[in-house]
């Protein structure tokens, strides 16, 4: 039960984790490409990892956690426009990509914090790292495993497959690589083979980002910056390298081949991967007409949707799943979480008002004392988080017995199950109860409701309960002024 | 009245606002050094220039503003465990700058939005600009005016002086700057001149962030990060520059040498600085035990705070004084500032309340009519916002009357007092009713006072009142449920 066990993609088996520096653990998670709104192919990798990252850090791990920022954005100047009058414009009058970049990136952090994902210690942005890919793509070059053409730089998968196996993470099998010719598709001419990928790219003439290095003034490929700043701030190796299974290849698969060169190690000790999700069974997508943002789930802004569904109620659904099944998003499905959700909020609120029973039986209850065991052995089993929320059910059902009286518990059977909501409903899961927040039209109306019947308590000289309604408003710091269209007040 | 005058730091008079590329507006304001807790120093131009960015873009201005982010730090690893050891340790294990970087930036960007400071529409890193950064020293190499030493490089500023003028932004005098011999102080023994400063700085042993670069493996002096990105998101030469008082000099000065060396042009057009706080008529410092951040005055948790004040309490007290003007920090001028900003956003209430009279007259009441151009005046007079202020509770003082139904207020007074407050209140001077956040004490204290009157009226046999109460919580969404331990309730 005392150990953690998760499955490493690498090995393709559960594994006991066993962090290379104990009690220090190194975790590095693909983040945004912030070119975009976020959607649900963001939460769910966010929400899973924040669920690993919450995990760990309650075992007391000290936890690195990097999450990569991807703006190195494909963007071009307008090409109609031509290179000299786009030469010509001033700075300010040109399409910045650093300013899309921080839209999106600030719009991330807005809906990552409403789904309650915790923000990793370090958020190093690709555009930021340009000397260190720069640097890493030089010991690439240097050590034979890469080559220049036209200005760009390409890894060298045969070559490398030659000692190594490319493949190994994803399961990808080089000759049928090979066999897929894709003539004339990015830099395919450049190329000595079709699988190589780029480390480097010259930029064409309307590409906006661009920096100079030692082959072109151009840009780092995709796969490079994860590499650069894994090692940066984790080290050669480290202990956990997650994303989308969508990642597994080339990505992935890429940055392995990429560290093995560079770093002369495996840059990964467990590599973990959340699986797809869907939207009524069909793969998200812009042409499918399904392609549903945060946004528009918060707020019910899109045709598929018939309502809104809060941010706690996408959290909850997302950890109702194992991270390694696939997800499907429907109305129905979000409707019975979003039940699921507010009957575990009710049975925390009940259980806050429940006393205990001086009859009680001193011996623990023995159905309530096996729950924190059952979550803790469902955690360790690969954050089994559905088999921890069937255990918050049950408490549910307890308490709810408890609150109709129909059994008896102790205050060590209450100390249980407060314990049991805190650690895994609130620090683990990350669930929180959303009324905390924007209630200002419930203050409204209940205090409109106060004021009618304080109102309607002055006419029938019912001077006992307007003056009952006086104290416990002043108790609570609020001031009613009467005037002649009627009572205003303020806190 | 249409015409914005600003207070032009560079020509120490109020100039008319004429953009380079209208409608375009670039805006650098330097930001804060991420490497401790935000404290008044930080909300003062945060504040500042977020009413200029605010106001700008009432003016339909399109502008792009940049704040940096100063994360290149100066931390090292401990001296006394040797260099040798420090490099065996894992690198998990060692201290990692750009944590504690996140860990402020996030704290800093919590405490701006908590003040209702808009985000800039780009937040460059300066570690994140490295390859700009030595550009940029090239560049002023190259043209002959710095030249290195010992690894690092400096701005030699007695060659600068000969045909520019070195001090033409903060009125500081070079002979005295000359006269002034810091010895062994800051690589001075590496400069030919006191008043040069550096571009470069080699890095010792023990100092954590460093890059490669032409000249050593080191990190780039303060001054060149604002140069390189301010020209790189902005160009040569831009509208406006902001800062505190206190990065005039060397700061600001040492930014306009370094482009007009590098760039051959001015940067700036226009220099605009924040005066600075005082508290209790003292300069704040940490050795004065006077060094108070965001967050003890939010929480009232430091000991020379009688209470704590809100966010939007400070951002009123700033915003109270004109920027240009010192401000001085105090319990008492607080507590008044608090009072000020409760008539406004209670008169604000009051507004949405008021009816229009048909017997009013239909001409606008003068004194209303005049409230929105006194405003539109200030703000065009070097944005002074104490005076929109005033008008402000010029306007309360005819809402209180009004309530008071002293006097009659046309469907038209009403328009152009809702609309005074929409745009100067919450658009422009950034104000909010933050009772519209975390008010659930509130609605539980409200919620156990409904259930007690509805309690008390069951024992009345007061049948009307509970079925009252029953429906209004109805029409709230609001489900009680009455146990045997009292009634609970869930929205």
């Amino acid at each position: 039960m005392e150990t953690l066990n998760l499955y490493n993609t690498l090995s393709r088996k559960k594994e006991v984790f066993e962090p290379i520096y104990p009690p220090n653990v190194g975790m590095y998670v693909c983040g945004p490409t912030v070119y975009g709104d976020p959607h649900l192919g963001h939460a769910r990798p966010a929400i899973t990892f924040d669920l690993v990252f919450r995990y760990l850090k309650f075992l007391k791990y000290k936890v690195r956690y990097v999450r990569n920022i991807t703006d190195v954005g494909h963007l071009e100047n307008d090409a109609d426009e031509g290179e000299d009058k786009i030469a010509k414009k001033a700075r300010l009058e040109q399409l910045e990509p650093m300013e899309i970049a921080q839209f999106y990136t600030d719009r991330y952090h807005k809906f990552m914090d409403a789904l309650n994902v915790q923000r990793p210690g370090i958020e190093p942005r690709a555009s930021g790292h340009i000397p260190e890919q720069i640097e890493t793509i030089q010991k690439i070059l240097d050590a034979g495993y890469a080559y220049e053409s036209n200005g760009s730089v390409y890894f060298d998968v045969l070559k490398y497959n030659q000692d190594q196996h490319y493949g190994k993470l994803s399961g990808r099998v080089l000759d049928e690589l090979l066999a897929t010719t894709r003539d004339n598709l990015d830099g395919q001419h450049e190329k000595r083979n079709t699988p190589d990928f780029a480390l480097w790219k010259k930029a064409s003439p309307e590409h906006i980002m661009r920096w100079k290095s030692p082959w072109s003034v151009g840009f780092p490929g995709w796969h490079i910056e994860c590499t650069a700043m894994g090692c940066k701030y984790l080290g050669d190796t480290f202990d956990i390298h997650g994303g989308g299974m969508d990642l597994l290849f080339p990505h992935h698969e890429s940055e392995i081949a990429q560290a093995c060169i560079a770093n002369k190690v495996e840059p990964t000790k467990y590599w973990m991967h959340n699986n797809m999700i869907t939207i009524n069974g069909q793969k998200m997508g812009k042409s499918l007409g399904n392609f549903i943002t945060l946004e528009q789930f918060f707020t019910g802004s899109h045709e598929s949707l018939e309502k809104a569904y809060s941010p706690m109620t996408i959290r909850f659904f997302v950890l109702q799943a194992h991270y390694r099944s696939t997800l499907d998003f429907s109305n129905e499905a979000l409707q019975s979480a979003e039940k699921g959700l507010k009957r575990l909020q009710e049975a925390k609120k009940t259980l806050q008002t429940l006393t205990h029973r001086d009859d009680a039986s001193i011996a623990l209850n023995p159905e309530i004392a096996k729950l924190p065991d059952n979550c803790r052995i469902a955690m360790n089993d690969d954050f089994n988080s559905p088999i921890v929320i069937a255990n918050l059910f049950e408490a549910v059902r307890i308490i709810n017995i408890a609150q109709d009286q129909k059994i008896q518990l102790s205050n060590a059977d209450l100390d249980v199950l407060k314990t049991l909501f805190d650690v895994y409903y609130t620090e683990i899961l990350g669930l929180s109860d959303e009324s905390e927040h924007n209630n200002s039209d419930l203050v409204d109306g209940l205090m409109q409701m106060i004021l009618d019947i304080r109102q309607q308590a002055k006419i029938n000289k019912d001077y006992a309960t307007s003056d009952r309604i006086r104290d416990a408003l002043t108790a609570l710091n609020i001031v009613v002024k009467d005037g002649k269209d009627g009572a205003t007040w303020s806190v």
